[in-house]
């Protein structure tokens, strides 16, 4: 894939519309456009747009188009670069893209021309993947983090970081040079101190992926509870009338089993809601295993309680404080319903009523801030990719050993070496550090044309 | 829909794809575009290009986008317009339409871009309707058309038509005006044979809609014949055998009903191919209900008989020459298979082997002859709209009305008249002349964005 190649690939998503856009990057983009093309485009000025007709070696008509120009070093790639703009017939796709083809241009690979703008330096890694995150987001948070990544945020932390563990390497390693007269040039407490702040910053970021993973394939969310508590009700309140409608309509051919909702820009996955629907979803009828399997797979657990019966609201305190302490990682919790039928309020749950919509608020308040957690969207960094998050797990074990090598006064030469370790998987996220394998890897998982 | 509101339209198919495309026309588009723009367009010059960020009221980003701009009188619409190309989100699309919107945009109609080019003398109708059907084209021969109807063909050809029935027209209207001398400054003779030349030009168009309309949905071939003739073997020889082992998958989760296969640029429908793939589709199997819905539907039919038995010869054959007689307009023919096997050469029938593929080339060339007729596809103009057609058949009935006139030598008024009339059924095709009401059903049948 790092050839020189001219590329081609259709860059619109397939399937009929007004436009289509066909793009071509590399060193032969602009003769071999303007092969095919009815007016010379080799002197044209970055930047421009042209409009005219595109033949065949038979001369005839494929399409009027309109043709962008980039020079080289003024594109999305670096690279010359052009982009045909077709009337969006699959037909015109195709007949286009074999002409280009026929002149001197070959098929892109998946994302190969992001890979040329990583290459050519105008997009580190982490921000290259970021323009995958972009495309592919669906709520306002994940396309706020892909943004903020692609933007250079991230990028700009790593490289901080990095900056200070070269600081404390070269100090460490200066240390060596003068070795047998044992200076000390560097503060050990003071060494410690930093290594233990990078730690903690770092192990900050990599628990971040808890919420940015979640983010990105949106919250699992289960909603347990004995028959008649109302799960149904509370289903439809969340997700809005009309679309529980609709639901039920896509319920009759298949069986649902998961509803989307989106709050606050973050996006929620209801589990199981085709048990919940039938009305068949109750604990007992459900039997234990199907409850499980239910939690299982759920981040926060709501169980709903019946607020006009005494014995269900302490039923379910008791199951829901079990299942918390099982399963330390979930957030469980009490919701008690119908409370417009019940006598009196209880603390320590949230009280709604999913007939009349009271307190749902409440309710999705909650959910956005177990989400959340203590991370601000605005302003700190949500890590969404996994190869990120194992890339930072990696730098803390690095790191964590140079800190014991620190606190137990091993030799210089060892603490150097847990810290270049440390950098270079801090370096492989922004590609400072990459490999071949590890390109494919990535650029593999774009859409064409990307 | 004939307002000047500035509009905006996604232009690109829906879905996730590496580039989406946002157009706006009208006055105020720069103005607009630069509000949500980190860069000021109002004095950009047209056909340029501009990198840069949107944001929304809140200086949130939401996209790193490139636009261009086309000034008024050089753009699609011959409004001032651009195209904002954004990562292909459907979420960044949303926020990009809703900042539009904000902002003074109205959501374009189906249609709207195009009919505004109408509307601003980029394009007459007949133009206008060939954006749609080069973006619905399907095969090499529909793309081909509409393309040529794009460029204009068709309506130079109606000018041309228009402007012989003009002179006709005035030349009559000169004589009533002289009336009273009895002065006769139109040949009649002469005059007789003009519109019989333009009705045989205007029938030879209108009836080129049957080969137009079949191109453009398809053309419908039944294949019938007792079991064990082949039929299924005949059917995987016409769809290559790949294409009918796909088939088969899919015909196990669902009844395929049709295939389509592309011979020489041509689309052809093969009807009712489940009961051959099931092997049950034999004529006495089927009923004479099915087989005769199944003829019913199809332009083309194939009597397939076999070649090894010589009562299957004859049978078919005079049961080809008798649903032919029946069926008039459709085209029956007889295909002896198993030629490989068969002793005999049979004349008056195309003779194949499904089984080894010989002559098979023979049988598409028929099917290429059958549907092609008389017309040559380089040269002839093919009309493929119903619209078309209709204005088409009432010119031809007012031309007629007008021959009989002439042949009658009836008062000069008469003929002006019917003249006249003839004019303006021709103009409508174009758009000459055109109503509010005809206007908004044409464009109401285009794709938003175009």
């Amino acid at each position: 894939m790092l050839t020189k190649d001219t590329i081609c690939a259709t860059a619109t998503s397939s399937g009929v519309g007004a436009i289509g856009l066909i793009r071509i990057s590399g060193d032969k983009t602009l003769a071999i456009v303007s092969s095919i093309f009815n007016k010379d485009l080799s002197n044209a000025n970055t930047h421009t747009l042209h409009f005219g007709t595109i033949r065949d070696k038979n001369s005839n008509l494929i399409d009027e188009v309109l043709i962008s120009v980039f020079r080289e070093g003024k594109s999305y790639t670096g690279e010359e670069s052009c982009e045909i703009s077709f009337h969006g017939s699959p037909f015109i796709q195709q007949e286009i893209t074999k002409l280009l083809i026929a002149n001197g241009c070959r098929l892109a690979e998946p994302g190969e021309f992001t890979q040329r703008a990583f290459l050519n330096g105008k997009l580190d890694l982490s921000q290259a993947e970021a323009v995958a995150d972009l495309i592919a987001s669906q709520s306002k948070r994940t396309h706020e983090i892909a943004l903020k990544q692609l933007r250079g945020k991230f990028s700009s932390e790593l490289k901080e970081l990095r900056e200070k563990l070269i600081n404390f390497a070269s100090l460490v390693e200066l240390e060596l040079d003068f070795g047998e007269e044992d200076v000390e040039f560097a503060d050990r407490t003071e060494l410690a101190q930093l290594v233990s702040d990078v730690i903690a910053y770092i192990e900050r970021l990599a628990s971040s992926f808890e919420l940015g993973n979640a983010l990105k394939n949106g919250v699992p969310v289960a909603i347990v509870g004995a028959p008649n508590t109302g799960k149904s009700t509370l289903l439809n309140q969340l997700l809005g009338e009309d679309r529980a409608i609709v639901s039920d309509i896509a319920g009759t051919t298949r069986d649902v089993i998961e509803e989307l909702i989106n709050i606050d820009g973050i996006q929620f996955r209801l589990i199981d809601t085709a048990g919940i629907r039938e009305g068949a979803a109750d604990i007992e009828a459900m039997g234990i295993e199907r409850t499980m399997t239910k939690i299982d797979q759920a981040k926060i657990v709501i169980c709903l309680s019946d607020g006009t019966l005494e014995e269900s609201i302490s039923g379910v305190r008791a199951w829901t404080e079990k299942l918390q302490d099982e399963n330390p990682y979930k957030s469980v919790f009490q919701v008690i319903n119908k409370a417009d039928l019940a006598k009196n309020d209880k603390p320590n749950a949230i009280t709604i009523s999913a007939q009349t919509g009271e307190n749902i608020e409440t309710l999705k308040a909650k959910l956005i801030e177990i989400v959340q957690g203590d991370y601000n969207f605005a302003e700190d960094t949500i890590v969404t990719n996994a190869r990120h998050h194992q890339a930072l797990i990696k730098t803390l074990d690095s790191l964590k050993k140079a800190k014991e090598g620190i606190d137990n006064q091993v030799s210089g030469d060892f603490i150097a070496m847990d810290i270049r370790q440390a950098m270079h998987h801090l370096g492989s996220i922004t590609g400072d550090i990459s490999t071949d394998d590890l390109l494919g890897n990535i650029f593999a998982n774009f859409c064409i044309g990307k």
